[in-house]
């Protein structure tokens, strides 16, 4: 299966998405700034797999400040205590890798639990370099995590698929979207694994095509039989090829239910509903953003509009054509059949059972603190 | 304005409208088969000006069919009568003209006026120069009505249009889509010229963009306020952007109002179903197939995959991605406001007024043969 990136002794290799499939080339980052970069440019996409490398970019970025003061106080060795005289930089780190992309809440889900450990060590008098250790061995803990809770969600959506599945699936939400296995491409994976999966229709996704160059590209690789629709024939494709299943990925999950996700989701919901197929969402825990109540709050990230006007870099409209460019939409809970999680799927009503998920974190977060 | 076809002294001048809009390009057709080859390539597209193409075709068909007789005959001059003995070979062109796009119905409409009306002058006695001379006035007596039946039904159409409207179109039923002014774009410049539309947004319309390349272009032309999205973003823009009126050209439709249209238009039409918002269709009486009694009986065109596996010619998706490719969807009546003709807004129950329409043009046809 395909890796999305890799930690090398203090060098964050990432596959590069933009180019997928016609190349494969990987980019090579040992700072936090280039990992941004890599982020805002989509270089590293999806939600799961952005949160991963920003905890990535936040162990680099610790040390970049280390560097920083080292030089600063005139080659001497940072000061062995304490690290809190680093935390200020590295909150503006964080804030700062937080920007790349406002929608997907794994980001900030990821450097805040990095910058928290930070924290907490500092206050207990660790050394910089001890906090240092300690940042990577999170960071490669949350990524070898990530695949772990994909595999669960994998077997949990897997039992929701019906038998002889026709799946219709939307951008990707893949192992390329994440640490490996996927969210979305996960389910169908371990549907597939079971004999269940006939057929998978990929909508293109455009404006970037993550559908048509990533899922699909992953859908073939596995062995997976895989079709390639352009955004606009789902509708048909629901009608006319018996779609019996619709799964996507999440880049937000607020209180009642609303789900952020690549444009184009919000329609597919509608049009799943209207041909009473079921809509699923496949999202981990760390999707969830509990301190919103409804989707109206999420902030939807617009893109440059010439990702619009463009197509792989060739031009679609006329130059000084206006466009629109929501990286995202909100489908609303009353269209989502049920929420895949590696803690099982939740179900309407929402705002409960994402209370009671949102509870069995917390427990099980002072359990570990405990432990 | 634009214009999409042009006949000069016996050649049919074509706006080649793959090249729009980087480049404005001319092909000049002198045989049927040029431009057969025209409408089964899309350099002309839009069921309208497909009809027309097709009309000024069988001209050339028909004058071809005589340089062969007369090569055949070593020479001589062709006969001066009887033009019977063509009429094979003439029934034969209109065959071969009517397969190079199955599902506009203008096609055959416009094909089966050529030849009836050669039919009738032959077996009147008529010579083969002057059906030729009488195929050759009435092709471009249909070009002239076809902008004549466009401005009707931009000004039944502009009166459906809201105040202060927000309107969302699919494809391109423009200008270029016609010999002029356009049908679903008809209706938006004659609202326009009414001051009634606030802003437009332009779906893309994936595989082709037709809407991208050819809609935005036409609007941008003409001043028109335009908004270019991908064909994903329309649910959202319908819920974010108070989209209030949506219209679309059609290629058949059929007794009870099923409507065939680019792919992707019935998505459009559940979307706007869902939103509340009204949903026209805009097409002359020639679009209708009073033949058929539902949508599922109209032919829809596949066509070759690496329209969508390519985006103006570049790869989109891995070079051995099986793709699905239908050209049309068919959009069932009950998601239908209106449809804009040029005699008229036809309203629901759609089987009534479609046929108070066909009596209504059996009896213009009738009157017209007494005169």
């Amino acid at each position: 299966m395909v890796r999305t990136m890799e930690w090398k002794e203090g060098t964050l290799v990432l596959l590069d998405q933009t180019r997928l499939p016609a190349e494969v080339t990987w980019i090579s980052c040992t700072t936090a700034e280039r990992v941004r970069e890599a982020i805002a440019r989509l270089e590293v996409r999806g939600a799961p797999a952005i949160g991963a490398a920003a905890a990535f970019a936040m162990v680099l970025g610790w040390r970049g400040i280390l560097r920083e003061q080292s030089r600063a106080g005139k080659g001497k060795e940072p000061p062995a205590s304490p690290s809190e005289s680093y935390l200020p930089a590295f909150a503006a780190l964080k804030e700062r890798l937080d920007s790349a992309r406002p929608t997907a809440i794994n980001l900030a889900w990821a450097t805040k639990r990095l910058y928290d450990a930070a924290a907490r060590l500092a206050a207990g008098g660790e050394t910089a370099k001890a906090v240092s250790y300690a940042l990577e061995t999170l960071a490669k803990r949350m990524y070898d995590q990530d695949i772990a809770v994909n595999k669960a969600m994998g077997q949990y959506g897997a039992a929701c698929v019906p038998d002889d599945a026709v799946i219709l699936t939307h951008c990707n939400a893949g192992a390329l979207a994440t640490c490996g296995w996927g969210t979305a491409l996960g389910v169908i994976r371990s549907a597939a694994a079971a004999g269940k999966v006939r057929q998978v229709y990929a909508d293109e996704t455009r404006p970037l095509l993550q559908g048509a160059r990533l899922t699909v590209w992953e859908l073939l690789e596995d062995g997976i039989p895989v079709t390639a629709i352009t955004d606009n024939m789902a509708a048909w494709v629901m009608k006319q090829k018996g779609v019996n299943f619709v799964v996507t990925g999440a880049d937000r999950i607020v209180r009642n239910g609303d789900t952020a996700n690549k444009i184009g989701t919000y329609g597919v919901a509608l049009l799943a509903k209207a041909h009473g197929i079921p809509f699923y969402v496949a999202a981990p825990a760390s999707t969830f953003d509990f301190r919103l109540e409804t989707g109206a709050e999420i902030p939807i990230e617009e893109r440059d509009g010439d990702e619009v006007r463009r197509f792989l870099g060739h031009l679609a409209t006329p130059p000084e054509a206006l466009v629109f460019s929501p990286a995202f939409d909100v489908t609303p809970a009353t269209l989502i059949t049920g929420i895949i999680t590696e803690y099982g799927v939740l179900r309407p009503p929402y705002p409960e059972s994402i209370q009671a998920l949102q509870a069995r974190i917390l427990k099980e977060e002072k359990d570990s603190w405990k432990a």
